[in-house]
């Protein structure tokens, strides 16, 4: 009958779909330059059935993109944001970084076929948990408030990029990066006048 | 003859390239989607000729970043960068916001068609300007050595394309860009324990 029939399709169909997005996630996460075909095949469905889907390569690479945003906004849940903001920005950094780099090659792959304002978009519900944390050291005077919530809220976001991309370039080993990050968007985040912290004074 | 012809066609070849990257960097100076065919118009050369230069509107794009970094590097030839490394860094973040503001559409153009290394390795005379001028501060105490020079080069190169990206974003308005990137960057470079400057320091 036509009302089990389409619940029937449309289960396929969302079975599909999260099969193309957990393989095209995989693939881009190994090789940026992954092509249709790859992933297609890697999810065990044709072209066809993928084009279905998702008309273009970029339309594929930006869902990927989201869906595995999704799952690291999710996965960021249990960082512990209590407590002096300085700390729970590092620790912050520290578990958001594994997660940039974990998907470093995705971000390539995102980098390649959309603007940087998708990408940043894209990183909207990150960014309002930094953008929360940003506003309570602001309001208790331990980040600097003569920069905009949304100028600092998006050095923290280029900072992050910036240590993907210098390890792409063979510039910053990856066990560096995550001290790199933290001394810098403490020092960014610092009201003038006061003291750079040294990352030891945050262990 | 053969001699005296070839150096004539040549000559007609390096006119109507720099006509094409002069029209190219105009036209996505001021739309970062322009099309080959409205830069070959505007360059007052056929479609034809301006593909034999440049196969591709990627090419096209990447030489003529490249032109407008050359010219725009050799612009910031003028800039003081003598006395307190501070205020040197600040007036050449000064000067070159004007260049990044300017060219901030090319740029829009140039991040949607190439990788974010290929934009860097395209700002490699810039770069070594930046990285000149860390390596005195740090010698001289007062920038930060506990950060490797090329990741302090990279912050500033983020920091100040974060800028234009907020601009397009409507985040942030052009007036107050350089401010908040010079703060942004003093702050990073700052060493630990050392007070962060405020603006009004280095006036």
């Amino acid at each position: 009958m036509a009302t089990t029939k389409i619940p029937a399709k449309r289960a396929d169909a969302q079975r599909s779909i999260a099969a193309i997005l957990d393989a095209a996630t995989e693939s881009l996460s190994r090789n940026p330059e992954a092509s249709v075909s790859e992933i297609a095949k890697a999810a065990g469905v044709g072209r066809v059935t993928l084009y279905g889907h998702f008309p273009s390569r970029a339309e594929l690479v930006d869902a990927a993109f989201a869906h595995a945003i999704e799952a690291g906004h999710a996965a960021l849940d249990t960082v512990d944001l209590t407590g002096d903001p300085r700390q729970a920005l590092a620790r912050l950094i520290d578990s958001s970084w594994l997660l940039v780099d974990r998907f470093r090659s995705l971000l390539v792959a995102a980098q390649s076929v959309l603007p940087p304002g998708r990408i940043r978009a894209l990183h909207a519900g990150p960014m309002e948990r930094v953008q929360q944390l940003v506003e309570r050291g602001q309001a208790e005077n331990v980040f600097r408030t003569d920069l905009p919530v949304s100028w600092l809220v998006g050095t923290m976001h280029s900072v992050m990029h910036s240590a993907a991309d210098e390890i792409n370039a063979g510039r910053l080993s990856t066990d560096k990066a995550a001290d790199c990050i933290t001394a810098t968007v403490l020092a960014a985040f610092t009201p003038p006048g006061r003291p750079v912290p040294a990352l030891s004074d945050l262990a």
